[in-house]
């Protein structure tokens, strides 16, 4: 057996104990690990010191290096975001449905662990914390792959964790980490199906294609956001102008962070030199069509089919015109990720069109796309949002982590 | 482009129509198919007649041929299924939820249909029209791939089906079929996940095993069934003995079917002998561990490892005598497909052990396990049954084939 086998494994038997446990003895390993992770802060730091002097060493580039980076504040967030999950009801043992047939049979349809989780994710090491509380939570044992820039800070989390709940008398193999950050580890997690129910990866777009190409356990792809907003003819600019730069310029790096605006050419020549100016207090770079320029000038960068195609991640917004919501339409369909898309309308017709024609995890109304999110949508945690269809789309809170089973009492009934 | 991918692109484009058709334009689309298969019978049986001759020919089973067979009676049978599905309730447009944010927002949880759904399966030509009008009514586009020993009766359903639909005013690329039935057009369906939403295997377990290592679309794995049913210290033996009987002889090639019997030591002197004369009204053959044999005598044929392993689908039973609850759990465990499990026991502490316990799609205390199905549940028809955890698990009905998607209203909402 390789070393992953055998954590595999162990985490398989772990899952086995976890699946029984009651909500209480759940939340007392919760809260074993905030008081732990709040007691041992100093190690914590320490360990992340290691890993920002690499991050520094090796180049990284300070918007990473950004993500890396723990505080004594943000390891109280992580903290307080373990309590959170406290306070959430479990979804184990919830009746999705129950019903008596006439043949006195009584079918109860239960929430149930999915048994293993992995995660594959990048460098920041909240979520190491976030992703083994909720798993925790909804009853399933973990297997945590972060990245090499984040191992010092991931390996104190992952070993303060497991000695919290192996005190409040749960297997510590329920939360793990994989000591190898190589690729090949990845992939040997992606195909680790006798012991993995399901695999999901956070990251940019190169992760999720290897995760899909290599992948034979399940998957739910994560977080790839090219997010469309389409101000239709009847738009009310000022709205429109307030939630294109609230979803461009308040958090540029996140998934549901705008990256093209779709403007109708009916309204581009009013609406696009409103725009501009409170783009402008964000150094917003524009990259538009050939109307787009002559509407704004030079100062508009040329867009090429790849801009259409690019989620930025950054202050930067490509803009086409359109000629309304058909063509709109359209171009979401061709380069959309399924992520969140918006329309700004008066019009009910248009409204209720691109509410259902749109093919997308969260479908907007004259709001902004960065709502998308498991607290704003009322999940109380997540643990990722999903943009495929199977199993779970959107954000992803405790439900979004379980499976279901069918239990049925007779009494001697035959077929 | 491959003639798969060209199909694959057509049964995209189709499932976009579909996706927005109304609940009246599907049925009536679903009412056109009963008609024309009804009227249509000669042309079917003719069909299926050639593919009869080369069962003959390249030497098929018997009960091969019984599954491959149609007759006017059994062409009854499809269209009265069609019009059964015409009655069930439409899941697409449904709310899972719905609520208003604290912000103003209103949140809407809807189904929608999935997209494009593959079928890869074996001889049953009845598979090919349950499918698709499953498929039709939950709004997704199918691409059905059945076993070459079934092709010309296939053909001739989905040429009906297609016609059917396309004068009801629906794309005929709705339904199609793959005409290659080489192993390769199965691997690149597999593959194709530009255009295929999630891929239904139904068949052996070697079909089943091929899908997990070679797809990378998303996958339901289906049916195969290693059921058990564990007899406990405290069953009524009386009870015992008819669910046995039901659950191996009623109909022992469907996947719900009991293969392995396990009896507590303690009842198994007295339980076996009741037992063994009514199963030998239907000459089931007995496979058993030493003590089975040392009770029942020379009949009982020595069961080897691999008959633990073994879905028999036939009038075959292994029986092992075990300690207790525990012991059948731990059997059920290292052996069990995770479809349906049974305890026949008085104890109530036991029933709630076994319930909560065993891992399975459905998990039964006193009745027969062949109650896992889409109708005997409730669902009103079903495409399969799950053996997985995600995305659904058990018997899979209309709603089963849907995702969903986030629709929110708003009136100018910025975070």
């Amino acid at each position: 057996m390789t070393a992953l086998e055998i954590q595999g494994k162990a985490a398989r038997a772990a899952s086995r104990r976890l699946a029984v446990c009651s909500t209480q003895e759940k939340n007392a390993a919760l809260l074993a690990i905030a008081r732990a992770l709040n007691s041992q802060k100093d190690r914590i730091l320490a360990a992340n010191d290691r890993d920002m002097k690499n991050a520094v060493d090796s180049g990284m580039s300070r918007a990473m290096q950004d993500r890396l980076a723990l505080t004594p504040e943000r390891i109280d967030g992580i903290v307080e975001g373990v309590r959170q999950v406290v306070a959430l009801p479990d979804p184990i043992g919830e009746a999705v449905s129950m019903l008596k047939r006439p043949n006195g049979l009584t079918i109860a349809q239960v929430r149930v662990p999915l048994g293993v989780i992995a995660m594959i994710y990048e460098s920041r090491p909240n979520v190491t914390v976030d992703s083994a509380v909720l798993c925790l939570k909804s009853g399933n044992a973990v297997i945590l792959r972060g990245g090499k820039e984040a191992f010092e800070s991931n390996k104190v989390l992952v070993d303060i964790m497991r000695e919290a709940i192996a005190e409040s008398g749960l297997p510590a193999d329920c939360i793990s980490l994989v000591q190898d950050t190589s690729r090949e580890s990845a992939t040997e997690l992606m195909r680790l199906h006798q012991y993995v129910d399901l695999l999901i990866p956070r990251g940019g777009a190169g992760l999720i294609r290897s995760v899909v190409e290599n992948a034979t356990v399940p998957v739910i792809e994560t977080g790839v956001g090219n997010c469309h907003i389409y101000v239709d003819d009847s738009a009310d600019l000022d709205m429109a102008v307030n939630i294109v730069r609230n979803a461009k310029c308040s958090r540029p790096s996140v998934c549901n962070a705008v990256e093209t605006l779709l403007v109708s050419r009916s309204v581009a020549g009013s609406f696009l030199p409103m725009l501009k100016p409170r783009l402008d207090e964000y150094n917003v770079e524009l990259r538009g069509d050939d109307e787009t320029a002559a509407i704004l000038g030079s100062v508009v960068v040329p867009a090429s089919e790849e801009d259409w195609d690019t989620e930025y991640g950054d202050y930067i917004l490509a803009i086409k015109i359109v000629s309304g919501i058909d063509e709109a339409m359209e171009h979401i369909a061709k380069y959309g990720t399924g992520h969140s898309e918006a329309i700004i309308t008066s019009d009910y017709a248009n409204s209720q069109r691109f509410l259902q024609e749109v093919a997308a995890a969260a479908v907007y109304v004259n709001a902004s796309t960065r709502f998308t999110d498991g607290g704003e949508f009322g999940l109380g945690a997540e643990i990722g949002i999903s943009t495929q269809k199977m199993h779970a789309r959107g954000p992803m809170g405790l439900r979004e982590l379980t499976s279901s089973k069918y239990i049925i009492y007779g009494s001697g009934q035959i077929r």
